[in-house]
Order: structure tokens, then sequence, then C-alpha cells
């Protein structure tokens, strides 16, 4: 079981994985080099461990322990038990859902293995905003999509804001990052998915039509920016769009997701 | 035309306007006082003057002035005009989208103006979260809906990031705030709305079977975290669900109503 350590210096090195939470570019470059990435919430670290990733360490204040007696009962990481007023030192901001855990990455699988027996699929371009992410594969997971992969610049699913946003569902639906991004969709084509690219081109047609009767479906979403590139959409094997009300620009991404994914497992 | 005033002091008090952005209950506070809001990025700066508000004042660097040149044309406020430095230290973030601008609150309009001619209508109950709120009305508006009516504690659609979120929906979807909590869908049934309440309930019918052939339709959502209240369920006349992959707890709200209001658009 996780032994309870009690902190009292914010500045204790082994509380090092929980340094400064809102400072993107330090936590992706701290996250990266040691191979972490944190769980913020009992329910969100709850399913990250029930999805069998490893613990490197928990950190709460001691009125979280109850909750997570279960969990911690199950691991052998040490568990820092420290005061909100301390957390919010280490971690810049106030730690309302109390949990925190810090857990090992794991290698991404292939693509070949997260497409294994999928009928309906998610690619993402450069998604940059780690809520749209979240939000997405939520969307995805509940509408009864399989799989997700993400172009090589789509921002992290297992960025701290990305995983809360999901609800866990970064844990649950499976994923990997494309190996490459000029054939992606090609690739995808050639294993038997008709790629279908969600897009404000003119010659895009209503989502419902594109998708009818099709039996493996790979939904193409883009940049909150700029939208999809010249070269995904012109790779795709069909290009789609949900109808809008004139004088609208845009849905926001995850919006077009949902709509486009509850469209698409009624096909 | 706006007078362009150099500033080189950040404790100027004509700035006050745009102090500490990212302190929420400190804005709240000062913008209800003063009846005004912030708009921020030329796009959606743009869009409230465009939609009629008045400007109190604007805020920019040197290289946004060209951009936005004939919207200060028209406009008779002063232009507060100072370094990026400068204005991060007076708002406290790197505004990045690099225009800002303060603006008059007009008083809301009646809930039967709002409603006036209106066959769609997106009704919010304590969506607290001011980036549903604006991605809600801008999925709203794309999606073909015509209105939306906010419970008295849902989050204010002119704040900042509301306004961002909704790309300018929020500008051009009439909407406006509920007096009363307790009958307020009960008076919408009153007045031809079919009210249909999205929630989880056990008794909810599939979303599309719900809307099915009816004339006005209210759609109804509820709060990020404990979902709609049992009163507003109660008294709803239809409840309905987006039907969900089994072990997903649920959507996102403003993914929901996306959801929701493609579904209820094509009825
Ligand atoms: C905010 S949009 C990008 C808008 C960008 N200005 C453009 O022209 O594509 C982000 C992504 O959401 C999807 N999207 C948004 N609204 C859509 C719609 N009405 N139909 C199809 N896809 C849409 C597309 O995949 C798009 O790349
Ligand atoms: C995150 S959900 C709230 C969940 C809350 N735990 C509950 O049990 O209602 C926020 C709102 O989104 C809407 N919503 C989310 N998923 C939904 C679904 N699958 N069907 C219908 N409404 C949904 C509902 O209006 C709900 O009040």
């Amino acid at each position: 079981m996780a032994e309870l350590v009690e902190v009292t210096d914010p500045d204790d090195p082994r509380l090092r994985d929980y340094r400064d939470l809102r400072d993107v570019q330090l936590r992706k470059d701290l996250e990266a080099e040691h191979g972490l990435f944190l769980a913020e919430g009992e329910k969100v670290v709850r399913r990250a461990l029930e999805s069998g990733f490893d613990a490197r360490s928990f950190l709460m204040a001691p009125r979280w322990l109850d909750g997570l007696a279960d969990v911690l009962d199950r691991s052998g990481a040490p568990c820092y038990v420290l005061s909100e007023q301390l957390a919010e030192q280490v971690t810049g901001f106030h730690v309302h859902r109390g949990a925190l855990a810090s857990l090992e990455r794991r290698p991404l699988p292939s693509v070949e293995s997260v497409l294994a027996g999928a009928r309906s699929v998610l690619v993402l371009e450069d998604v940059v905003d780690h809520t749209n992410v979240g939000a997405i594969l939520r969307s995805g997971a509940a509408l009864g999509f399989d799989a997700a992969l993400l172009a090589p610049r789509c921002a992290d699913p297992l960025y701290r804001r990305a995983i809360k946003v999901s609800m866990g569902a970064v844990f649950t639906l499976p994923w990997t990052r494309l190996p490459e991004w000029y054939d992606a969709l090609p690739d995808l084509s050639a294993r038997g998915f008709t790629t279908v690219a969600l897009t404000l081109a003119p010659d895009a047609v209503p989502v419902e039509e594109a998708v009818a009767g099709l039996d493996k479906v790979a939904l193409v979403l883009g940049s909150e920016g700029h939208g999809l590139s010249e070269r995904w959409q012109e790779s795709a094997d069909r290009r789609a769009i949900i109808p809008m009300h004139e004088g609208i620009d845009s849905l926001n991404v995850a919006a077009a997701s949902a709509v486009a994914c509850y469209v698409t497992a009624r096909r």
C-alpha cells in the first residue's frame, strides 16, 4: 500500500513532479523528459489507475485521503500529504479537486493495434487546444467511436487539462500518434477506411450524406485556427460539412466532432 | 474618430477597465458596477461594434491599430496605445490577440421580445463555465437556433472568455436572463413551446424521438456538475437523452447541446 509521507517544505525535491502546473511549456518539457503525466481529481486519478497506469506518487491534502483509500491501498507509490496552502505553493494554483497523481507514461501503441477491430475512428490533425482534444475524445468514446489517431502536432491527450476535460476517456479510448503526416489519410484508405474530412470547403457535402452506408469510417478534424491542411483535404476520400446558418464562420472543433460522431454512429 | 492616447504608466487611472483580466471575481464586480464588458481580438471587437454596442475605450499595441482603423474611425471613444509589455502589466496576461475594447452593457431585453418569432430556443439552467456558455451559444447560432434564455445563475455570456469562445455569437443571437427560476419552464410551455429537458434521467427518451414533429421547441440544458435541477426536470414537458456508449457518464454540456441542436434543427 502507498506510504503516507507528510511534507512541510514546499521545496521538497520529492514534489518536483507537481511543480508549476500552470506553466504549459515547463510542464511539457518536464513531462516529456521524465515520461510522466499528471491526473487531477479523485475520479480521474481512480480511472487512471484502473486503466493500468502505474503511479509514481500521489499528492493530496489530508481530507482527500479517505476517498482514495482503496486506490492508495493497491499502489506501492508514496503519497505526499500536505496542507492545501502548501499544495497551492507547489503547484501554483488552488487544487480544488484535491487529489493529484503523477503517473508513468507507457510506450504508444502501434497504429495497427489501435485500429484492430475498429469501425469508427477519429483522426485529429493539428488540434492544439488541450480542452478541445479532451472534449473530442470524450464525445468520441460516448458516441460509440472505437479509436483515435493524432497527427504529429496535435496536442497531448495526457496533458492534465485534456485528461480532466475528457473525464478519463483518454485512458479508455484506444489512441496513438500517427508516425507520419503526409500520407496518413491514404494509408488509412489502404487499410479499408473511408476517410471523411470535416471541412468548410465549397465542395463539401452534408455529413449525413457523406457517411451514409459506409462500413469503416475515419472522421478527420482540423485545427482551431486554420482548419485542415490542403494536403489532408485533398488526400481524404470525401469532404463533408455540417450545414450552418448563414453568417456563421464555423463551429468549434469539439462541437463539430460531437455532431459528426453522432451522425456517423447512426450511418 | 477615436482619439489615440499614448500611455506609458501602467497605473494610469484611465486604464482601469482593463485591470487584472484573469481575476474572475474582481472582474465580475468591476464589470457589474460599471456596466461594462470587455471584448478581445480584432474580429470580436469589430463584431461587438457592428452589433451596436458602444465602446467606452479601446486598448492596444501600435501594431493592431491598422487592422482596426475603420472601426476606430467610426467611434468617438479614446484608444489607449501602449507597448505589449505594458499591456501585459495592466491586464495581467499576454494579450496575444492584441486589441481590447471596453464596451457599455445594455439593458437586457424582455423574454417576450427575445422569443418573438422564435421557433427553436435554448434554455440554460446553471451552466457555470464561461467557455461552455460561449460554445453553446456559438453552436446554437450556427445550427439555426433563434434565441437563448439563461437561468438567474447561469454564467455571463458577456464575460470576456465567453465572448471569445462564442466568436461573437453572444452579440447576434438574441438572449436574455429569465427573471425567475421556479416556473420558467411552465411559463415557456404557456407560450406555446414544448420544453425538452436534456437529461440522463432513466425515463428520458432518445432526443430524436422527443423532438420529432414538434413546432416550437425549447431545449433545456443543465449544469456541468449536477445536471438539471429536479424542479426543471419535472416541470419540463419531455425528458430526452442523447444515447451513449455504456460505461460513459455523460457528454460535456457544450457537446450535448451541439448534438441536440443539430437533431432538433432537422426535426
Ligand atoms: C474552428 S474550425 C476551423 C475553421 C477554419 N477557419 C476553416 O476554414 O476551416 C476547426 C475544425 O472544425 C471542423 N468544423 C468546424 N465547423 C465545421 C462545419 N460546419 N462543418 C464541418 N467541419 C467543421 C473542421 O474539421 C475544422 O477544421
Ligand atoms: C455534464 S452533464 C451533467 C451530468 C450530471 N452528472 C447529470 O447526471 O446530469 C451537463 C448537462 O449536459 C447535458 N447532457 C450531457 N450528456 C447528455 C446526454 N447523453 N443526454 C442528454 N443530455 C446530456 C444535460 O443537460 C446535463 O445537465
